[in-house]
């Protein structure tokens, strides 16, 4: 048996990665009941946003399915009340210490997966109880690690040091980059950029049709100097891309940055002035489907391709 | 049959990459003689030396073996007439333009194979008559793409393309990584890094020391205003990181490589002020073992990882 697929109670070992400005009930609910895991992004939401999300989705289906929570949430302790609350089965966490939240969420019987980026806080994550971590390579869209260590660098790596399941992120968009994770080791895929042009996904349609024009090279992670983040090119990434090269220190890529930056791109479809968050694997994606579409697709190429893999011969 | 072992006349589909500095003779034999296809690197040798060099690899070696040029360099004129005039069978070319040169190497009868990091110099090489294209990740050492494309990302977009066969790169230091690979539709692996810390590569002891010893992060692609170039990390590679941050011009950039830097760090020793070149799997290295020893151990973890994945169920 898979260990993801046990640990979660899902039919297929593909988790929709929790997006902040995309994955809302609605999505979340499409992928779950099309029998991978979906996760609602509480990263764009406050607390009582949150809160009907969470109701919509039980609603939505009786599949189970989960919420990201990046740590450095200002409301981080009022949004772990809710989940308690609210008796959602399994918690993501991102972006911060394990340390801080495992323990009072394992204490609720809850499932809690940590995201990481490198060997050191795998391990920390593990020895922290998480039931999982999601290993995220550099391809991948939104926040990222300093270290760049690739899908197909970090997977090896983590595996070979872990105990518990390692869900591979970043670069994953196909059933054949599917397979190739698990071929690294990993027991499951976490699905961001593919789903983020789900007809359910709450991003803007601007996004998504750009998304799906995007070409190779059009994505680059910037922000080097503040917090890592793979963006989408367009007038405002080209204003980061000049600031970075004449050598822009902290102060003047914060205030470049300013605010609401990734609201008003994702979400309200400013595509000139928005930060367009999202991974090198847009370059592969031509279509906005449903999301049971895209889960089955993916499925559907990893079977294929396994056997062709079986069959091959040397 | 698979198209690589069968163009190349090899056992197995794995090439060792043509290394300035690492890939003499001694290694390219070494490799062939193991059954993989063995490369000399013609990028560190004036021609008279390279003329040396296919000499003694074809008497280490009765298998076929390859040379690879970069397009860029200098004598590349009196580098073709020596392939030609030593009846080299296979040439793999890189870092240029493959219109230039194919068609002469094609009309020798000699197998042509370049080197790319986007699909349209993919098909740009595939128009121009190669037999194959090497297909080279992010997470590569040396030279790299603009695009900074992974090996995840950028082996479905190329095979999706191309007729003619894909060899990928970047990142494969170990079976698995090879069985990503293939999964991802390459039809062959080439792997630099992991034959870099041969025995009988022809790096100093202190670079394959160094390379032994990198963990996660020590490596970073660097140099983007010039030629984008992975680096690996020391105190020279601090200083085009300082350097960089303060957003140096080109003209400081190239002051500050200087002349003969890969040469006094990969092959004289000096792991202060060399340019040490060198892939992201540099952190999953540790031991210098004979080639023939690597190959193997890449080639059963692959065909064990193979039948791991046939078993799995979900």
């Amino acid at each position: 048996m898979n260990r993801i697929t046990s640990l979660f109670d899902i039919q297929y070992p593909i988790i929709q990665a929790g997006m902040v400005w995309c994955s809302g009930w609605k999505l979340a609910s499409a992928v779950s009941n099309a029998g991978g895991l979906g996760i609602i992004g509480a990263g764009s939401m406050y607390p009582d946003v949150l809160r009907q999300h969470i109701r919509q989705c039980r609603e939505a289906t009786s599949r189970p399915f989960a919420v990201n929570v990046p740590l450095l949430y200002p409301n981080v302790e009022e949004i772990m009340n809710i989940l308690v609350e609210e008796q959602v089965g399994i918690v993501f966490t991102s972006a911060g210490n394990p340390a801080t939240w495992t323990s009072f969420l394992k204490e609720k019987g809850i499932i809690v997966v940590h995201v990481i980026a490198n060997t050191k806080f795998a391990l920390k994550a593990e020895s922290c109880g998480v039931d999982a971590v999601v290993a995220e390579g550099f391809e991948a869209g939104g926040h990222n690690g300093r270290e760049e260590t690739t899908t197909m660098c970090l997977i090896p790596m983590i595996t070979a040091q872990l105990q518990i399941p390692v869900i591979a992120a970043g670069g994953i968009g196909s059933g054949r980059a599917m397979l190739a994770a698990i071929a690294l080791g990993a027991d499951a895929v976490q699905v961001g950029s593919a789903f983020a042009v789900a007809e359910e996904s709450s991003a803007h349609v601007n996004f998504k049709r750009r998304i799906v024009d995007a070409v190779e090279g059009d994505t680059k992670l910037r922000m080097k100097k503040l917090v890592p983040v793979r963006l989408l090119n367009n007038p405002f990434d080209d204003a980061v891309a000049q600031a970075e090269a004449e050598g822009a220190n902290t102060e003047r890529m914060v205030q470049l940055l300013g605010r609401a930056r990734a609201k008003s791109g994702m979400f309200e479809g400013d595509m000139e002035e928005g930060e367009l968050e999202i991974g090198q694997v847009s370059a592969m994606l031509s279509d906005i489907k449903p999301a049971a579409v895209i889960l089955k697709e993916i499925w559907e190429e990893f079977m294929v391709s396994r056997d062709r893999i079986a069959r091959l011969e040397f």
